[in-house]
C-alpha cells in the first residue's frame, strides 16, 4: 500500500456551482482520507476564509514570479485574479501514497487534465441554470452584469463537461459530498489499479 | 430518467468466494434499488432454497431445450450442472429503465462480456488476497511454503480478473454490499451517461 502511488481528484465546475462548499463539507466528514491541496490566488480575500487554508493569498506579482520559475500544475486568469495549484505538494503527497484533492476553476482542470490523464475529473454541476443565477443572486457581493457574464461563463464552461470522467449535481451539500465519496471510493477499486498493485508486490516480494 | 436505459450489472469471482451472500445483502438492503436476474439451474436445491427466488431449477432436458431456443444471454457446465440468465427478463428490464442485477459464474461473465460490452463488471475477490498482501508486506508471519501457495493462487485469480471493471473484497460481506452499491451509485454518474440529460435541462430551464 505505502508503494503504491495516491490519485488525483479534481473537482471542477461552473463559478458559483459549490465547489468550495462542498469541498469543504468533504474535508469536515470524518470518512475523508484524501489530502487537500490548498490554491493560490489574486483575488480578495472573502469574509470567513483564512490565508493559508482556503488559499494561500498572494499578489500578482508574487503569483507571477511563480508562473516564471514553473512552480504551478495549472493556473489561470480568471475575473481579473489568478488561481493556481502548486506542483509540489501534490507531486510529493501522491508519491506518499496520498490523495490529492484539487478543487479549481474548470480552465485549470483542463491543463491537468493534459499533465495528468490518469487522474479522477468530477464535475460539479448545478441542477439547472435558473439555481445557479439564484445562488449568484444570493451571494450578494456581485453586481448584476458580474452575475450575467458568469451565467454566460458557466454555459460555456458546461460545454467543457466532456473532458471529465463524472458528473456530481449539486442539489444538495451533503448528497454531493456522499457522490463524490463514493467516486472516489469506486475509483480505488478499479480493476486495473487493484491488478497492479497485487501484481507488483506479488512481483517484488517473490 | 424514465426513458434512460438502466444498467446491466454482473457480479462474478471465484467459486466459494460468497457471490450468493454478498448479493443476498444487497437485496435485503433498503438502498437498493436494481433488480435481479434470476439465474436458471439444473443442480440440486439446496436447504433453505426456492425455486423462483434462489434460482428456478429446472430439469437437464428442459434447460437443453432453452438453449437450443438460444433463450440465454449466458449459460455454463459446471461441476456437472448447468447455470444460465435467461435473456428476456434482462432485456425487458433494461428497456424499462430499470439496473439488472446479475451474479453468474466467471466462464457466464465472460459471455455477457461478449454481448453487453458496456456492462459493469464486478470481480468478487477473496479476502485471501489482502491477507497476502498483509503477509507480503509485513513478511515473516508464514513458512516459505505458505506464501508460495498462496501467491501462485493469487496469479491464477489475478487471471481471472482481467476482463472485469471493478475488483470488491469479500473481506467481510455488509463492507462489499456496500461497496458493490457504490461502484453502482459512480456508474450513473459518469460523464457519459450523465451528459446529454442534463444539458436538456439546462437549455429547458432557460
Amino acid at each position: 500500500m505505502t508503494s503504491e502511488k495516491g490519485l488525483l481528484i479534481v473537482l471542477s465546475g461552473p463559478s458559483g456551482v459549490g465547489k468550495g462548499t462542498v469541498r469543504k463539507a468533504i474535508f469536515d466528514h470524518p470518512d475523508t482520507d484524501f489530502k487537500y491541496s490548498i490554491s493560490m490566488t489574486t483575488r480578495q480575500m472573502r469574509e470567513g476564509e483564512v490565508d493559508g487554508i482556503d488559499y494561500f493569498f498572494k499578489t500578482r506579482e508574487e503569483f507571477e514570479l511563480l508562473i516564471d520559475q514553473d512552480k504551478f500544475i495549472e493556473y489561470a486568469e480568471y475575473v481579473g485574479n489568478y488561481y493556481g495549484t502548486p506542483v509540489e505538494y501534490v507531486e510529493q503527497t501522491m508519491a506518499d501514497g496520498h490523495d490529492v484533492f484539487l478543487e479549481i476553476e474548470v480552465e485549470g482542470a483542463k491543463q491537468v487534465r493534459e499533465k495528468f490523464p490518469d487522474a479522477l475529473f468530477i464535475f460539479l454541476a448545478p441542477p439547472n441554470l435558473t439555481q445557479l443565477e439564484e445562488r449568484l443572486v444570493n451571494r450578494g457581493t456581485d453586481s448584476p452584469d458580474i452575475i450575467r457574464h458568469r451565467i454566460d461563463e458557466a454555459k460555456r464552461e458546461l460545454k467543457l463537461m466532456n473532458l471529465y470522467d463524472y458528473v456530481v449535481v449539486n442539489d444538495d451539500v451533503d448528497a454531493a459530498r456522499q457522490r463524490v465519496q463514493c467516486i472516489v471510493e469506486a475509483s480505488h477499486m478499479r480493476r486495473a489499479r487493484v491488478e497492479s498493485k497485487l501484481r507488483m508486490l506479488l512481483e517484488v516480494n517473490n
